[in-house]
């Protein structure tokens, strides 16, 4: 699969995109990851992308042109099964959308900055605006980020161990169950015995419990 | 204020922490944020920090013993107000909780990898659990770019114009109105007249119209 991402601070998704699985997967040729300046863009001469907005609100709103000349120009080589927008006020991201993304072909990701971008643009170029969750954030680029782990992740070959995508939080709609490793006693602090007895299968009803407990606890919400 | 980051992949951490506003609150002295690599406080000569986990499930858990060292050594230098896990099972952040956060002095953030770490570190060394979200990342290093860029842009100072905090999304329960800029009119679409018009008290009764208006569309939830 192959996402653009379109930001006007590309240096800020350098590390996150190039570290782990995301490496790996592009390193496999499991995901084409591309990152584009706005900036390169614009046809204003010092290469401003910004502008002050229409009414009497603070901070700066994106123009319109050098979105809509990047878009075009991505969109004449392939097509996009999204062109996303990141934006508090869009479709809360989770894990089924997650699972549901990593089946598309071609993803455009753009990063909202500054005070957001021109509304124009989210009527008329954008088909489908997603939040990471009910918080501010300096600008999109920290949720394109979090959204193309989450989802090359899920792509078949991307992790190391399959199995470990599976036994996931959310993915049954559970919470994971507590995991442990060595040493089995630390200042005291002991791993439950159970854990210890070496039979399979109490030890995955135990995990199975334990998954629904913890969920019935502190997330009853995803039992509904 | 403070916030100590403790990884296990730590050069993935870089490009987000040191750009746009968190360069600026950095450098500003209003933000101290420091990287810690959980390896420099393993004792194996290896420098590993992950193990089998104790059953049958698949993935590699995190070690209890470099995080705690890690852990101990921070806290008998300063108080911290918490130590956050990030996890998919935590708490859930949103914008009342940066809110808070922005007010405390000094916070450790660890990072999960892998499978997750030790249960044990959860019980005895950490004080509160949170999650950016109902999704599943390669690792909490995003999750805690997300929680201090939400934070560090509340202080005070940070932002260079206050004003567009306080009209941020989630800040008074409404969505925020749409934002336009210049030109007022692109390939025929065009700027609502209203903002066009000079008239503050229209524009911003309009703007609240707008607000209530996306926030009861797409985020009932909000008004409850």
């Amino acid at each position: 699969m192959r996402i653009d991402i379109l930001s006007v601070v590309p240096e800020l998704l350098e590390s996150p995109l190039n570290h782990s699985i995301l490496k790996r997967a592009q390193n496999k040729g499991l995901a084409e990851i591309y990152i584009h300046n706005i900036r390169d863009y614009t046809l204003d001469k010092h290469k401003r992308v910004d502008d002050y907005a229409f009414g009497f609100s603070a901070g700066m709103v994106m123009q319109i042109e050098p979105i809509d000349r990047l878009i075009t120009h991505l969109k004449s080589e392939r097509e996009y099964d999204d062109v996303i927008y990141t934006s508090p006020d869009g479709e809360t991201f989770n894990q089924k959308i997650a699972n549901t993304m990593s089946m598309a072909n071609n993803l455009i990701i753009l990063c909202g900055h500054y005070k957001g971008i021109d509304h124009r643009i989210r009527e008329h170029l954008i088909t489908r605006e997603i939040s990471v969750g009910d918080y501010v954030l300096t600008g999109g680029e920290l949720a394109a980020c979090i959204m193309t782990d989450a989802i090359v992740r899920l792509i078949p070959g991307a992790m190391s161990d399959e199995q470990s995508a599976l036994s996931d939080s959310f993915q049954d709609n559970l919470l994971a169950p507590p995991v442990y490793t060595r040493p089995a006693e630390y200042k005291g602090w002991k791993v439950p015995e159970i854990l210890l007895s070496g039979n399979e299968k109490k030890i995955n009803e135990w995990e199975h419990e334990q998954a629904v407990a913890r969920t019935k606890k502190l997330r009853p919400d995803l039992l509904k």
